[in-house]
């Protein structure tokens, strides 16, 4: 087979057969075919996309490029989630104690990432002494005792995905459904789970800006997931406005632990029921999503998730007293500069550009920019106001943490220009738009 | 400026500005834009395409990458002449001395290139002793003295173009009339002529496969070097079959000497006269084209472009007698291995693909694959009959040259494929199709 003649066939909109994409992926991931060739393709594909079947192969492979975790150690039927990223976006430190605490085994590979606040490994180091390093058996050994064990992905998961993703960000060749899709789904194939929910965002803070174009990553990623024999479901959740209240990494660990607690915002506790819900009836707990929601309320209500929590935090090495209101303050970091930023006039916050509220979050150094940046785990937003809320002119809208005083000011800025605030009360959309089955 | 937001620009279908363009040339050369980079930009360009002002800035820019000839010690209007390529296209070494026979200055810098046979300067180092690598004092003095010189392209003109070129070879980006016209005209801009004529090949042999392609492709050149103040011109001229008998290094030296003695094939002799008129029109010494090509007509049959052809090859340090008819066999290279192909049937030779008859020269050892392969001078293919001729099963159609007789059967195997005998005769299109002024 020949490089060339491959680009070009992508290129005049020829379907590829199944080998060929299994030459480009090896090729590529082993180095044979250099990124030049690679992203010369990729920006083919971006004019000429890709058919359902094209998108399962090229799936397949990336996943096949690496190992894939053997999970069958764990009793009970596993269920990954996944969310395509937003702000503000805490839900697996939540649905993953809710969902185990009614009888789900998770065993979560998550990653770190870039963007605007760190990933779930992230948010889950600012716990004092928790460990996201297991030796597999350890991992194993977690989640059959306590449920539920996240821990760090390994090198090994999907390396071809690693490679292309890589290229694809400085190619401005990220922008193509199939590709996003086999992205997400070949790591999500390779980790082992028998089931996977996917969430997926639209709205300005989210890669899909529309629904109708969350829809068709979610349709399309639910086909591959099921044409790899997996349970896979996925819900189009709304991004215009940050998710909850808190933004940052040990900022959205106490916002997590509040909702398990029953005291959290109302939006993420409502996405997290329904998150955790499915699980539970993906994974066997419940006989319809309607059960799984129901248990998944009670767990929350009773406590049964928080204390499961407690466990998972103690199970990984971590101080489990950061569940303590009384000592959260002396065990979660908060970075040492604050700002607090006030409403302009008197009016309705009529939008809260969730894109523009990740960036300030950036700003702070909550997130990282580059693979080689550190974190601050102490940094992020706390907002005291959403969309729809009427507020006071120099009522407080948000607070900003930082390390960095000089830091406050440009996040300051940008949190100003995210925030519309209006004379009439808005219409906001629904957070739960729908379910793709 | 970010060169990921500049593929996304071009993606996007946004105009570039100069600036723009100007940041992608120069930092691809230099090297901080990496290969992988500028791939995915020519990939959105070949689907977006490049307005015709985008073409003359990328021209310019390439042009301006390296040196630029300062022909100014020359006397004279310089009228330089490039053909797109075609098989058994050998005109440049019949028009170059009638041209200058009639005080046109020809300092012409050629390549060698990849292809069917070698380049002009491949053709020319078949004649024992000639020299294409002369000192510039020297290559000047041999244009002031003889009128005419042909030398090997230094390295430095255009390297933004060898590099792009290269990329583009690899990465099924050749095929845009923007990259095409910018890759040819940087290079003829920067060679300092005064004039440009171009021959713009169409059919089966030519990388412009129908008239109305190479029009286009020919209006964008002559737009392009007129913006940058040099008169241009274009004849299309029919690359169906290929031109004249000989295709091969000294097979069309051997073809190129009768042409100018008076007896050479129609066809290339009636294009080399249209070619020729044009450039003496243009070098201002004829008042009109018709003049021009009168001019060009006289040269020819005094024998002032043989002369012409003795001084220049005696110039350059190469054996004048190569023109003596019964000193050929002796000073020009004839590979030893022949094999003759016949008709295969009774009748008329519809067509001759010009294309399969260059892959035929191909494997004989005429040309190059990679810019490693040597070249087997000698090697080749000499035509006795053409599209349009009646020919009777067991006739010979041509005799191929090899220096290796494994070579000969694939190249057969070749012209056998290439050559339609059919009941009719066939009407063929003419060789000179239009001219774009």
């Amino acid at each position: 087979m020949n490089t060339v003649e491959l680009i070009t066939a992508k290129r005049n909109g020829r379907e590829l057969t199944e080998e060929e994409i299994r030459y480009l992926v090896r090729g590529f991931t082993e180095g044979s075919i250099p990124d030049y060739q690679m992203s010369a393709f990729l920006m083919a594909v971006y004019f000429r996309g890709m058919s359902r079947q094209e998108t399962i192969w090229l799936t397949r492979e990336m996943k096949l490029s690496g190992d894939t975790a053997d999970l069958s150690q764990i009793k009970g039927v596993k269920i990954d989630k996944h969310s395509t990223g937003g702000v503000g976006d805490k839900t697996t430190l939540i649905v993953g104690p809710l969902a185990a605490a009614c009888g789900v085994p998770i065993a979560k590979m998550s990653g770190r990432g870039l963007g605007f606040t760190g990933g779930t490994v992230d948010k889950l180091e600012s716990i004092p002494g928790f460990q996201t390093a297991l030796p597999v058996q350890d991992f194993f050994d977690q989640v059959n005792g306590c449920g539920i064990a996240v821990i760090g992905q390994t090198a090994h998961i999907a390396p071809a995905d690693k490679k292309i993703y890589a290229l694809r960000d400085v190619t401005a060749t990220v922008e193509n459904l199939s590709l996003i899709t086999s992205s997400i789904m070949s790591k999500k194939l390779a980790s082992g789970s028998d089931g996977i929910l996917l969430d997926v965002k639209c709205g300005s803070g989210a890669f899909m800006k529309t629904e109708e174009d969350a829809r068709q990553l979610a349709e399309l990623m639910v086909e591959i997931g099921k044409a790899d024999g997996k349970k896979t479901m996925a819900v189009i959740t709304d991004m215009e406005q940050p998710l909850g209240n808190a933004i940052g990494n040990a900022l959205e660990v106490r916002e997590a632990i509040d909702v398990l607690r029953g005291q959290g915002p109302r939006d993420i506790t409502e996405l997290s029921i329904e998150l955790a819900g499915r699980m539970i009836w993906m994974g066997e707990q419940a006989d319809s999503a309607e059960e799984g929601l129901a248990k998944a309320g009670r767990a929350l209500r009773t406590g049964a998730g928080l204390e499961k929590f407690r466990e998972f935090v103690a199970g990984q090495g971590g101080d489990p007293d950061v569940t303590d209101k009384n000592r959260q303050d002396e065990l979660l970091p908060v970075s040492p500069c604050t700002r607090t930023v006030t409403a302009p006039r008197d009016g309705y916050i009529c939008s809260m550009d969730a894109m523009g509220i990740g960036l300030a979050s950036q700003h702070t150094g909550a997130g990282r920019q580059t693979k080689e940046d550190s974190i601050d785990h102490g940094a992020g937003i706390l907002l005291h106001h959403k969309a729809g809320d009427q507020v006071k002119e120099g009522e407080p809208i948000c607070t900003l943490y930082s390390s960095d005083e000089a830091r406050l000011e440009t996040a300051a800025g940008e949190v100003l220009r995210s925030v519309q605030i209006g004379d009439a009360e808005p219409d906001l959309s629904p957070l739960i738009r729908c379910v793709v089955e």
